[in-house]
């Protein structure tokens, strides 16, 4: 592996899954791998579980870890040929290439504006870091992708599938604040790649990116989705057509232990209870946010012995 | 021990001193306990001394430490049953949970509002951790409370004590902001511990907590409380009954080094010198308040210890 | 070694370069020295490289790490005496005291606040680190001097000249908003040791320091100063004069391809392209500017090992 920007980067999915599950169960095997060798971890936007859990994965390999907020550090200008009189004191072009002669491997989180379609799609930040470092590069969610939450539900499903081939449900949510459609993008295309049943269920109008969905089918009415559902996840995303926006508050989208059925239900967290899904969903042992949130250790550290062996 | 979030969990106080003098001298002794462990430290407020010396224990002891300031995180819930559509993204059932499985140990910080006397005093933050978290818990100080420091004082009396029962005075000083109980509170409840004799001297109406105080003796005369103290621990609080406010800045109770005496000058820092405490106090042989600081590295690590011992 | 604040602390600066390439090409023959041992680094102001490339050196050396940006702890007080009952909680004099206890080495960024000339001429965050502090300290770059800057640029130069006496020209560029001296400061001061024919040039009025520049010669046309030049540093600063003003910005001063020659570009970075630099020059094999970002870990590695080896 030599970088993980994007799902396409993992090249055999189900040994990967398999790997992240022995990892699970022996952590610390691999402890010397990244001796002296060190994980950069930058920061444009707040991060909880993807900060330690990555931060665990990387120690676990027995690398060391370096976190920098950018904030902390100067304005960066992504732009080429621009002049640099304004906000911005670095450019992209040294910022990267003098970041990878200390680290090992780059971790960056850059969400997107979720004003500027055209450039958030661009995903200049990621592939700008991609095109200037020298040194591997981990997408710890960016502009248009989370692909290591989904390597994360993808372990979850597999350990948690009672079934061959079990029904999974994309089901859209309400909230009160303008989301990126990043968990969401990820998410479908990793169950494309999966040994699953894929459906995903929203309000009129809020498709997201048709080159992300393809065929998967979609329903506007999400209790006809939900029927005999495996796992349902749960996910708000702002409009992607009429980009950013909220066209739609409709509290009937929150997920109830009604609608529920018996699926075991998922979500990326940080969820906001009793807008996105009701309490009695989430405190049931039908949840297995928890499980997910775990899984994001094993998925990173799957990720970073993968690219430690390629260095 | 299974936690220490409040001066309780402390079940042989002077054996715990014991070790913690020893841990001083050889601060390394036990620096493979802690081995692939990690120490997550969640500051929700400003820390210097508790930040640094506890992650020097945590090292001491050969653990990872993680360190997150949850400003950089998300807004976390703590009602319960709240339909988290406003400033809160992510629930405290959720964080705890998730938080614990990538630490072994997890460190708080939550100070009081000072605004909502009842609502400190539920100690809130530092309760759901303990509730929701599936890890022990140690308090990086509270709303009420602040035993890490309690200990590094009750170390730093044991080993500077010249009597077999020391005068102990805890004496108000003036402060121009609104500050926490939980210095005050935390001292109180130690000495009651030690084979100590503990007065407390403030203005009128400033009395703490008469749960914490109990059958102390508090004088309203400083000049009275302090004749023949071998050791004088001064600190702000703002009034407890008026809750939070300023109720007196009279600079007459600052300590000066003629009303100390011959007695030790202790205060947890940061201090604000000439206003708490006079520079010729402070200046003087008779402050200890730089062995108290560093008594932190060894409180912790004291606490830390027989907690990895029993994981 | 007994502290790095200023150039004068180095004894042997030839014989520094020489061990600090021989770190270059062996990063970990050391890294026992530190174990154990931790290295404070205490950030008043942003920063990427020297944060990054420190505690890479750091860790090279088997040391632990505690970053602390004070913002995130208590306003210090530095004025002897004063009645602290305004902004500031904690005077330097406990300040450094206590963290001396934390660390083995404590490293102190802080930026001059270039209105106030004297106050930033008496580098007072600084000296009070050294006046108080009970161990060694590093100079991340304060209000007058950046020498692990002007170490790595040294070692750079040394690695990179193809002739036995280099002509280096320091070259004053535009920039849209006030910056230090200290870099061209310690940069000056820096050559002054080395076997280099230093000319420095920059527009009528902005001459550094005078006990600084001594008998370097000045030129006020740029065109002339860089007439056979190998090395050219290039380097806003703020007026001296006019302290911290800006009366200059002169785009005729940003350095080009052509005026650049056969030399070699150096800038310390973060650069504005096409304010003080055109991208030509940037992007041209003639830039050094990643290498010497490059050598900021191994300056910085020589300048701890040193010290470690004097604890």
């Amino acid at each position: 592996m030599k970088k993980y920007t994007e799902i396409k980067d993992i090249s055999n999915l189900s040994e990967m899954i398999k790997e992240a599950i022995l990892l699970k169960m022996q952590p610390l095997e691999f402890s010397e791998l990244g001796k002296h060798k060190t994980l950069v971890m930058l920061f444009f936007n707040s991060s909880l579980r993807t900060r330690l859990s990555t931060e665990k994965a990387a120690r676990n390999l027995g690398m060391h870890v370096s976190i920098l907020n950018v904030n902390d550090a100067w304005n960066i200008e992504f732009e080429d040929g621009s002049i640099m009189n304004a906000g911005s004191s670095e450019h992209i072009k040294e910022a990267a290439q003098v970041i990878s002669q200390y680290a090992d491997i780059i971790a960056v989180r850059a969400f997107p504006s979720l004003t500027d379609k055209e450039k958030d799609a661009s995903e200049f930040i990621l592939n700008s870091f991609i095109k200037y470092a020298t040194v591997p590069i981990v997408n710890m969610e960016s502009a248009t992708a989370h692909p290591l939450q989904a390597l994360a539900d993808a372990i979850t499903i597999t350990e948690l599938s009672e079934t061959r081939k079990p029904k999974v449900v994309l089901s859209w949510a309400p909230h009160p604040k303008p989301l990126p459609q990043a968990v969401a993008n990820s998410f479908v295309e990793m169950m494309q790649n999966m040994e699953v049943d894929l459906t995903i269920t929203h309000p009129e109008g809020y498709e997201l990116d048709a080159n992300i969905t393809k065929n998967t089918p979609i329903h506007h009415n999400q209790e006809d989705a939900l029927k005999d559902a495996d796992f349902v996840y749960v996910k708000n995303w702002s409009n992607y057509k009429a980009y950013g926006q909220i066209l739609n508050e409709d509290p009937n989208w929150m997920m109830t232990q009604e609608k529920l059925g018996k699926a075991k239900f998922m979500h990326c967290l940080p969820v906001r209870r009793n807008v996105v899904v009701e309490d009695a969903v989430l405190d049931s042992g039908q949840s297995v946010v928890i499980n997910q949130a775990n899984n994001r250790t094993f998925a990173a550290q799957v990720v970073l012995k993968n690219i430690l062996e390629n260095l």
